[in-house]
């Protein structure tokens, strides 16, 4: 049982202003919020509809009815639990491997994903502008199946990054030079651009590496949706250069 | 102007049984509907709140108002122009290049992404088990962005196709074996599972050549979106074999 106003402050962190005002977020699902307990995350309160789903848990926690979830929830269908979570401080990215930089990236199941190939390809840094999408909303984090737990994404102006000596920059466009004749760095950075528009004029200027996919079909498919290329690109940097 | 017993036809097309009664699917937006005009796809008719977007367009057409629109869509904001195209009959996939299998897969945002790497990656046909999610489903087809009109798309059971000798059958396998060490085939068949449940064991038994994507992060990883996997896949295949 909690009461009206807990509810309201929970829902009102769908928004990113409430979630930077009260440095919280709040995931959903069994999966993710498990995910997120036995990581580096500091948990706030954990509700679920199960009391058994919160045994142990030794963080603030508290039963709710279904009716109450639902009204906590982002979900049409909410599953059992959700957790409210402190904001991590961002930490510095460490330019000893690739890190993987994000130019105004719009779409959050576009991010969401992306977050999730980090975490597979084992890319630790992840570069946002300020005007990509906010990892901590709701549709990022469903996305990302819980990959959040190990990304380290920052928020950031782009410019002085790209600035920085430690590696190489590489950018994907259109019609950058074809990934596969290329021997890729142990370490570097790849800009990725907006859906729409790709990377923009000024982070362009900073991208010393134009890098493609090349289209094997007709030219007519306008482009590979952005999360699409990013599979593939970090495929390309992690696979060995010889098979 | 149109009456109300045409826009319940068109609105009814949203469900897979009617589309199969009448041999017809919709199509929205310019981009589209003008991409599938300009295909083989054999147009039924064609609505359009703006008049001048109609201008030229040799087939059946109806100027309606915006709240006519609204009603025959699919989308919460409908963009301008609606086309009913005629379902083709399936052409037989032809073995002297790769072709795509998905076996049950089952949303139609993934289905519409690998429709669209498809197209990218120059593979013409995609051969889906009859469990699929169908592709004139109306977000199957706002996912492709007007792909549909270049990759041949057949629904059949997948034993007897996955029995054909004129191909190698290559399927994706958590634990498949490397893809990075493989000298792939100029041909070949190249099987991908369901979201959940991977390729099934019936069809499994037909897979010779069970092939997988390392994993370079935390073990923690589920496993990669099937979209993921099939423009990594599909990259592999494509690619050359050096670099």
């Amino acid at each position: 049982m909690v009461v009206k106003s807990e509810i309201k402050h929970i829902k009102s962190l769908q928004q990113k202003k409430y979630r930077i005002q009260n440095g919280l977020f709040v995931v959903e699902g069994i999966k993710t919020v498990s995910e997120l307990l036995q990581s580096s995350f500091s948990p706030y309160k954990i509700y679920s509809t199960d009391e058994s789903l919160l045994t142990g848990i030794p963080v603030e926690k508290a039963i709710v009815s279904a009716s109450e979830l639902k009204k906590m929830s982002s979900l049409q269908n909410p599953n059992k639990v959700l957790g409210v979570f402190h904001i991590p401080r961002a930490v510095p990215p460490v330019f000893k491997d690739w890190i993987l930089v994000l130019d105004a990236l719009k779409d959050p199941g576009n991010l969401g994903t992306i977050i999730r190939l980090c975490d597979w390809f084992g890319i630790r840094h992840l570069v946002c502008s300020p005007d990509t999408a906010d990892c901590y909303n709701p549709k990022v984090l469903q996305a990302t199946m819980g990959s959040i737990a190990r990304v380290n994404v920052v928020y950031e102006v782009l410019d002085s990054l790209l600035e920085r000596p430690e590696v190489p920059v590489y950018g994907a466009f259109m019609d950058g030079r074809p990934v596969y004749g290329q021997s890729l760095p142990a370490a570097g950075m790849l800009v990725m651009g907006n859906e729409a528009h790709g990377i923009s004029a000024a982070v362009s200027e900073k991208v010393k590496h134009r890098i493609g996919i090349p289209q094997y079909g007709d030219q007519r498919t306008e482009s590979l949706n952005v999360a699409m290329a990013t599979a593939i690109l970090l495929n390309e940097i992690r696979r060995p250069t010889q098979r």
